[in-house]
This record gives C-alpha cells, structure tokens and sequence, in this order.
C-alpha cells in the first residue's frame, strides 16, 4: 500500500470542502451563541417592570456574545484570508483545521459558562484557555501551510507569511496576558479581548 | 507592511465565501425560530381537549414566527440581489456584513421575547430594535458597496443604486414606525411587519 | 421605476443560493430532529434496567425520527432533481421556495408533537397537514418553473414535465390519505407515510 | 415512463449537493455535540470550589465529545475522499447515503446518553451499535459506488478501490470489538475508540 500512501498526498488537493465544513460550524456557532440568552420569568402574569429587570440582567450575557461574536469573525476572515493563499491541503492540514473547529465548537459552551458565572476565576479562564487553545491550532495551521511554502505558491513573498504569522499570533497573545490578568481580576481578563480591533489595526499598518 | 496594506485590500476579492457564511446563518436561524414552540403540558395523561388548548396557546408563537421568518426572508432575497451586483469584497464591506449578522443572529431570541411577552411594551420594543439595527447595517452595506461604485460594476446605472437603496430602507423605516406605534400599542406594532411584502410590491412599480 | 422591474426577472438568474440556503434548512431540520429524543431520568443514581425502560420508551420518538428524516429525504431528492431542470430562478419561484422552507422548518417541531402526544387525533392531523402544506408548495413550485417551460429548457420533454409533477403529488396525496385515515384512526394515519418508497418506486417504472 | 427511468439515471450526476448537505450536517452534529455540557449549578450564588466541582463532572462529557468529534472527523474526511473518486451519483447511491447521515445525526443524542449514564453497558452499546450501523452503511457506500467501476473513474487501480475498503471497514470492526468489550466493561468498550487514529495511521503504511 506504499502506493495508496505516496497518492494519498495529491488526493486532497482541493480545500473547497474544509472550507465548507468551516463556514457552517462558524454559522452555527455564531448563532448558538444566542441559545444562552434566557428569561426565566413565568410568561403569564409579568409586569413590565420586571421583564424590564429580567433582560437588564441579560446585559452580561449580552455584552459576552458581541465578544465572542468578534472573536469567531476575526477567526472566520483570517481563516478566509488564509486560505485565499493555500492552493491545495493534505492530510496533515485537515486535521490542524479539525483541531481548531474542535475548540471553536467549544466557544458557545465557554461563552456561556463566563456569562452564569463571569465573576468567577474558573470560568474566565476556562473562556480564556479555549481562546487561547483555538487560536493556537490556527497559528500553527498558517505555520505548517507556510512553512518552506509547502502548501502556498512558490511565488508568496517571505514578509507577507511573516505578516500573517503576526495576524494569527493575535488571539494567542491576547489569551495568554488575559490569563494571567484573569488569576487577579476575572472580569477585567475577559474584557481585553475588545482590544482586538485595536491591534489588528494597529498591526495592518 | 505597508506592502500588506496594499495587498490586502486584493485579497479579499472574492465574495463566494460571506454568501456561504451568510446563508448558513439565515438557514439557522430560520429552523431555530420554531425551538420557541413549545408544548409544557405532561406528556403521559392528557386529554384531546387540553392538548387543542395547549396548540391553541402556540397561536402568537406562530403569528410571530411566520413574521421573523418574513423578514428574515426578505433580507436574504435581498442579500441575494446585493451580492449580484457587488463585484468584489474588501475588509470593511465584510465587517458590515457580519454586524448585520451579529443581529440576524439575535432574531431568534427576541422573536421568542415577542412571543413570551407580547403584550408588553418592552419585549415589542426589543424586537423592533433588532430589526431597526439589522435593516440599518443593511442599507449602509449597500451604501458602502456602491458609493462611487466602490465595490459594483462601473456601468451600474445610478437609478438601479438609488432604487435599490429605497429597498433597503424599507425594514428600518417600518421598524422606526413600529418603534413609535409599540409606545402607545405593543401589540399593533410588531404587527405593521406583516405590511412589507405590500411596501416592496409597491416599491418596485 | 419601471426599469428596474424589468431587469428584476433578469436579476436572479442564479440558482446556486436557493440550493444553498435549502440545503441548509434541510441539514438542519434533520439534526434538529434528534432534539426530541429525551431522557428524564435522573443522572445519578439508575439502574439498569430503568434505563433500559427509559430508552425502550423512546421508541415512538425514534420511529418518528426516520419516518420525518424518510420525508425529508424525499423532499431534498425532489428538489435536487427539480434543480436540475430549472435553469434560472425568478422573484416568484424564489418566494415559493421559501415558502416551502418555512413549512420544512416546522417538520421538527410536528414531529416532536406526534412524538410526545402520537395517540391525541389533533397532533396527528397537526404532522399530516404540516406534509400536506410543504408538499402543496413543492409541487406548485415544480408547475410554476414548467409552465410553458417558463423557467426550464425549451426542449425539456413534456412527459418528464408530467411524470414530475405526478412524483411532486405523492407526499400532498398521501398527506391528504392520512389525514382522512387519522380522523378515525390518528396512529395509523401517520404510519402511512412509510410507504411513500414503494409508492415512488412504483411511479418509477 | 420507461423513459424517465431510463434517463433518471443519468439526472443525478453532480454530486456537488450531496457534498453540501453532508457538510451541513456534519458542522451541525459536530457543534450539537456541545449542547450535552450542561451546568446544573445555580446561576447566582455559586462558590468558587462548587463551580470547580461542577466542571470537573462535565469531564467524562469533554471525553466523549473529543471522542465523537474524532469519529465525526473521520467519517468526513474519509466522505471527501470517496467524492474524490466517485465521479458521479445515481439514486441508491444517494439513498445509501442518507442512510449514513440517519446514523450521523443520531451520534449527538447517543455521545449524551454514554455521558450520562457512561457506567451502564445499555448506553455503551447504543452509542457502539450507533457507530456501527453509520460506518457500515459508509463502507456500503464505497462498496457500491466502487463495484465494477459503477460510479468511479475505468482507470482507478483495483488496489486503491481495496486499500479504501479496508479504510472503511476501521469504523464497523472497532464497533464489534467495543460491543464484544462492552458486554463486559462498558467503560473499555468506548474508549476503544480512540485507538482509531492508530489504525489508520498503521493501514496508511
């Protein structure tokens, strides 16, 4: 079978279907993040100033979807910008890319948790750790494609793979200074990630 | 990097890919809008009569979710009818899309506060905020793309972009009425969606 | 605005979305599907053969499961074998589709109904015309695109045409058999669906 | 209607559809996989330890989501692999298809079952008869698709057809081997799973 095995290689040229698979995990997980907004008020006789109450206390919950809603967007357009260089995968690659969806499905769950719990120290690192832990499989599926240009055109300049090296090395260094903030103050760890844009941007220039 | 800032607004040419992330959203949120549907009554002992009651309650629920699934409907044809024109995607454009996202997203849970709540001013009020905030990230995606025929044809013609962007007013004027009418009658305003198809009939003469 | 109507039909020629955004809501409806399945039981302390009590009773559940996924199934072969005659897509078709997709969508929720209450007349007849409607759509869906090959290929043969729309009457026919039957009978009226293969097997030859 | 039976065969030859509605519904089941980590916890005052404790009981559950999440892979990778070679689809195929995902969306409620009750051998062969029944009809897939060249390219080599059988036999044999241990150890019989990677890796050579 060293035959099946030298072929199998040029088998998974194309990465139409990862990318696929990718877009609707990213969908789902963007839209079961809403799953943890809930009233748990009975629903016949309330007044209005308790609804007004019970989605006031929602605000947390809220304040944690936009975040995380930021940080899958920022996933999904690197992982778009990603692959608008990779030309073709292998099997290594698929499973990197499986390994991060494995702790991007996660996000919903994490999500939820910081939101029951965000005052907690468990609960922001628990968030952190999937951050840190996603964005890292994706770091080293920009590094294994790049590397030696194995899976990009001969032709992609060295400093454009650096560049995106920085880009993707975002979320990781977001996650690890969030940790460690987070051991003093729960709450304030969670918030660095509204930075992001921030660094983005200031890294695009 | 002042060489990655040129590129980068290259890059991102291709739009297959928001269309795909954005029909996977609307095709989830559209199937999670019935997970509001819900029978409490035991499952074991229960009499005909009890359970044509317990459907008979699911009545607003329904109203409510053929209405969200309305406009869910008409921002997706009309998704559809942007992305035959625009040309081509950059950075911003694909951040507004996913601002509109982030409250496509939200329809789901607050259809279901309509639905739990709707006699109250303040649940009315949530959805037509939803809606307010979708439909406006909305119309300036339109604007953006075609200001100057930034990311559109060149030969678009001005009056195609001008009616389209009175389509594109349509959602956010109806909920800045619906936003007023909900002050003084929850009830009547979330209702006046049911009216869009009319507007976007007469809109197109 | 004139022009743009008359350009409008020319607009949606591309057909790619609408199969995206069904294969969606499909995908979907049928893993939502498995929602259903519920066990009561309390985790911590159960013996085994309370569990086995509580999994045998899941029977009705899962009987429903294959009888909608059977369903489901036949719809999206229909609608792909639709999709490979229709060439090209107008506002209208596009709007019939939809409403199809929102009686798809609501097939978990009337399953999960005949599954918790299957023996009560009323949640039968709510499955059965919940089919009968999504199935009146599909095959309106086929007549409007065929009619005087408004939107398939002239050469299209008539008799493929007719065969066709005789495939897209099995599920509104024997949803309208069943919801006869359930008025006397509402368990067996559902079970009739488990003979839509033989019945499509048979048109076939 | 000979003739549409004759030409029947011939309608279904993209299989481009087939691949989107797998995708789907392998992003939906990999991220409903998540849905089974449930917090039982009182939202307000939670100690520190509690929530502690409560996380560390969800761990039999992030084992069999890793668990589930690597057979779900696995079954992906091997599809885009087959729709590598197989060149074009008739109706058993996409029927025998179906099959698979009837299975496929059933491994979220049988991943919960064996989390909640992993200590009883009823769960552990649910979720090993589940796993069984999903790879046997994918490896009936590629058996089909493959005999006598029905659906795949005159020029793939015999040997190739039979390295990929015996890759698709993996799944079904690791299931018997797991019911067989099962009978006696619930708790060996699923982990069995997990040496999964290293058959693979060990037929690649």
């Amino acid at each position: 079978m060293g035959l099946l095995s030298e072929r199998s290689l040029k088998l998974e040229l194309s990465t139409s279907r990862i990318e696929a698979l990718t877009d609707g995990v990213f969908a789902i997980a963007m839209t079961l993040l809403v799953l943890n907004f809930d009233i748990t008020e009975p629903k016949g006789d309330i007044t209005h100033e308790k609804l007004v109450d019970a989605l006031h206390s929602l605000w947390p919950y809220f304040s944690h979807y936009v975040q995380s809603f930021i940080i899958l967007a920022v996933f999904w357009t690197k992982h778009h910008q990603q692959f608008h260089f990779i030309r073709r995968s292998d099997r290594t690659l698929l499973w990197i890319n499986l390994g991060f969806l494995l702790f991007v499905c996660l996000i919903p769950f994490s999500t939820s948790v910081v939101g029951d719990y965000g005052g907690l120290r468990i609960s922001a690192l628990l968030f952190e750790l999937n951050m840190l832990l996603a964005g890292s499989f994706f770091w080293f599926h920009w590094r294994y494609a790049t590397h030696e240009h194995r899976l990009v055109d001969k032709e992609l300049k060295p400093e454009i793979i650096r560049a995106y090296s920085h880009f993707m090395l975002v979320v990781p260094a977001f996650s690890i200074a969030a940790i460690a903030l987070s051991i003093f103050h729960p709450r304030w760890g969670t918030n660095i990630y509204f930075l992001i844009p921030f660094a983005v941007y200031f890294l695009r220039r």
